[in-house]
């Protein structure tokens, strides 16, 4: 219940500061108009079915709607269920009923496809759109008193998109929530006077999570819908925006629209990211561009609710005693304990040595809904298991090599892909390539190469164990290779399919 | 578990950075040194006695030793007693029998009082002195691992002094502590190059709880045993110290010194005070003295787990838009909901109105220690009922104004000894003054009134009545006054013993 507190707090402290920006529908609500909505919504919601042991889902994009709903269906005392909103329907069919979800909120974008659930997942019983005249009425309803769930209580139930299997529901208590919002607001210093742009969805942790501790800040929210350079510096220019969190690839792009307006740069406090690391030559455009702002980078994952490794500020820097961990995510935050152990034994393995990435703390998930066996797995011996390769150095310092899944095992020893792949990427007539584990009789797996060439060379195995020779142990050299002018299969999110290559292979093997 | 937690992060993420601070013992020791040290004694105090489910009190002046003990405990999965060094032996016979603690740790000072409370406890099997050759050894045992309790696992009991009647034990859990912790470090900044000085004693949350924050932010630890500006300012030398928290009085006992250095105190980063507020002219004073560091004030209790109120940095200005609020204690910080009800009917009052200072959050208490009434009293209808009467203005700040328990009720109005002492003490006649209700058949209470007049000044109840007319409703004006040369009866702590005074009144009644 931290969380519906903090909004009570907020308006005790802040009545009349800006909580939630919509300057295009004209809205800019102070903190004392949203807790007076967000009670009158939760009388609403609690009105539709929704309350304690209820799951409430939601799939819209990002708006002062969509988070104070958010916000709303806690004060009821509901579990929140945020639907990724680039699910298909088979996927979000399964996630209502999985979840036991009884009402989904979506916007207008989503409306024929609340209105198709409602038809076909039983246990679904009501469903409600926030561009709606009812939604409207919804804010005008007598309030209801704070549920105030305990800090044990089932808070949200959010869904990780399975590339193998079925997506898992990744279940988080008001703890959970609580510890996360308390770390983002003193990571990230959200006080009073921050206001934070939602660009990345509200669905991601990631973003939520800075949501809470802004919240808990008592700061104000702007968010953008869907991602555009106009659209990034319209909000940037009209809500006052001092905190953003963007991926890697985000910020460059921010940085070379022609909108770019480094007035409003100027002002930004707090530039995090995610997901990837940054270069040295984007950093230095980011310190020039954003002069006052403290440049951070977070590693997490929706288990452990939000980030638990970071890069902290000093970091950030291309010269000096502090530089040369750019290529790491950093140090467990506050809170968080961080391990690499031997996925084999589940034993910390010593500095410099790649294992599975573990971490613990009171923001790790309870477990994942209805689904003791991965819930187990998940946090076996007290830590979560991430399914993350990586390694750390002497002074702490994570480095993320790769997915567990992408890791071979060949003959004992563990082999990451991505070291490989590194390390034939360097070859001047590489343009691309994947590596992949192979069945093999007497190894157990044999490490494979698919390799595309640049135009012009001509490359063979020679060639190219030789280059790897240099760079990796023998036992990590690809023990055959795959070179062909296609261009490798990727994914809609730009990833290699491996499984693609995989079935290539058997096809050929077994045809 | 959250605080053990946080030594291991320590450990690993600023391993060679100083962590506890002896200088004068010629020790400073790094947090991996103290981690080893921690889990090592926490064998050794599991080898005496102490685990889950178990009590371990401590009563020791601040040291490394006793700080990392604390640790230890919880790193052993036993729940702290630590007991206030200024008791008295009946006092501690009481509580380490109520709080059925089995072992007792002291350093030299109290070494025979623990042996004799070892004869007279029940229960009490085993003591340990921080002093000994013995707890050498101990931080030498092979060490154990953490017994990881879980967040609401009984973490510590914290004795509070009652003025009437038994001392009662707070009852705190872990989850208690992480979140007071996480505010603490939030709220004063506390990060790896932080260096914080315990000069109020460990026993006491106000001190403990930053103690808490500093080590979630790896930050090192300095001691004081004793208060003197010698010793004070020998501290700050030796240790690099950049936090502090004093009241008021020591605060401007430090500037007064003459061991004062500038140059140490300007390198200070946050000077934090309570239990007072200061005057301008004390402002105006510490703004210079220390022009790096941020001045706050915080307001809270022992139940819930520290400070709950805060008046910011950024108010604590001599002048401008954000200057007036020097003699309130501030908002509720993050983490906290705060409320003024009556205490006749415990419902909220508007702003304005003085009543009781009721908080709310996850720092809360549990309850006290086998205590089932009072715990109920304290925590009805969901709030923790400070005891204190206060009142909140247009923008939500809080004025301390009394002790519930000096208010007098007449006639249905409630009246605050605190609000009619100030109106007399503003006459020029008057030396010192206390307040306090006598019984009355008809009004219930009426107010009385004890005077000690300035010498050669002759005072009677007419001028005073005039006097109090022109500052406080009538209602409020003493009923009966004595007026008498003879100093008014303190306690050790300087306060005015109002219940001798009424047995003095009794005794003169009913002689």
């Amino acid at each position: 219940m931290m969380l519906t507190q903090a909004v009570r707090r907020a308006a005790a402290v802040r009545p009349h500061g800006m909580a939630l920006a919509d300057t295009d529908a004209g809205e800019r609500r102070s903190w004392r108009q949203t807790a007076e909505r967000i009670a009158s919504l939760a009388a609403a919601l609690r009105a539709l079915g929704a309350g304690p042991g209820v799951q409430v889902a939601t799939m819209a994009h990002n708006s002062p709607r969509h988070f104070e709903t958010l916000l709303a269906a806690w004060w009821a005392g509901a579990t929140l269920v945020p639907l990724n909103t680039r699910l298909a329907f088979d996927e979000i069919r399964y996630i209502l009923a999985h979840s036991e979800s009884r009402l989904l909120v979506t916007d207008d974008v989503f409306a024929t496809t609340a209105a198709r659930a409602r038809e076909e997942v039983g246990g679904l019983g009501a469903t409600l759109v926030l561009d709606d005249t009812r939604y409207v009425r919804a804010c005008g309803t007598a309030p209801m008193t704070d549920a105030c769930g305990g800090l044990e209580t089932l808070a949200g139930i959010f869904y990780t998109g399975g590339t193998t299997g079925r997506p898992k529901g990744v279940a988080l208590t008001h703890a959970n929530f609580a510890f996360a919002a308390l770390n983002m607001q003193r990571d990230l210093v959200l006080g009073p006077e921050a206001v934070y742009l939602h660009a990345a969805p509200l669905f991601h942790l990631a973003d939520f999570g800075i949501g809470l501790g802004a919240t808990l800040g008592a700061g104000g929210h702007s968010f953008l819908a869907q991602f555009s350079t106009p659209r990034f510096y319209e909000r940037l220019a009209r809500d006052d925006v001092t905190h953003l969190q963007l991926v890697p690839t985000m910020l460059a792009t921010v940085l070379d629209a022609p909108e770019r307006d480094d007035r409003l740069l100027a002002r930004i406090r707090s530039v995090s990211y995610g997901a990837a690391p940054v270069s040295p030559a984007l950093l230095a455009r980011l310190l020039e561009a954003f002069p006052q702002a403290r440049i951070q980078q977070f590693y997490g994952m929706t288990e452990s609710c939000g980030a638990s490794v970071m890069l902290a500020p000093e970091r950030h820097v291309l010269a000096g005693e502090l530089a040369g961990k750019l290529g790491t995510v950093g140090q467990p935050t506050a809170g968080f304990e961080l391990r690499i152990a031997d996925p084999a034994t589940d034993r910390p393995v010593p500095a410099g040595e790649v294992g599975e990435i573990q971490v613990r703390g009171a923001a790790v998930m309870r477990g994942y809904w209805r689904d003791p066996d991965q819930s187990h797995q998940a946090l076996a011996h007290g830590w979560l298991h991430s399914g993350d390769a990586g390694r750390l150095d002497d002074e702490g310092f994570l480095t993320v090599v790769d997915r567990l899944k992408d890791m071979i095992i060949s003959g004992g020893e563990n082999i990451y892909c991505a070291e490989v792949e590194n390390a034939l990427s360097t070859h001047p007539g590489v343009a691309a390539c994947a590596v992949l584990g192979l069945p093999d009789a007497h190894w157990g797996e044999r490490v494979h190469a698919v390799v595309v060439p640049r135009d012009g060379f001509a490359l063979d195995a020679a060639d190219l164990d030789a280059h790897c020779r240099t760079l990796i142990a023998g036992y990590k050299i690809p023990r055959s290779y795959d070179i062909r002018p296609a261009a490798l299969p990727l994914s809609a999110v730009g990833k290699v399919q491996k499984n693609v290559l995989r079935a290539q292979w058997l096809a050929r093997k077994n045809p």
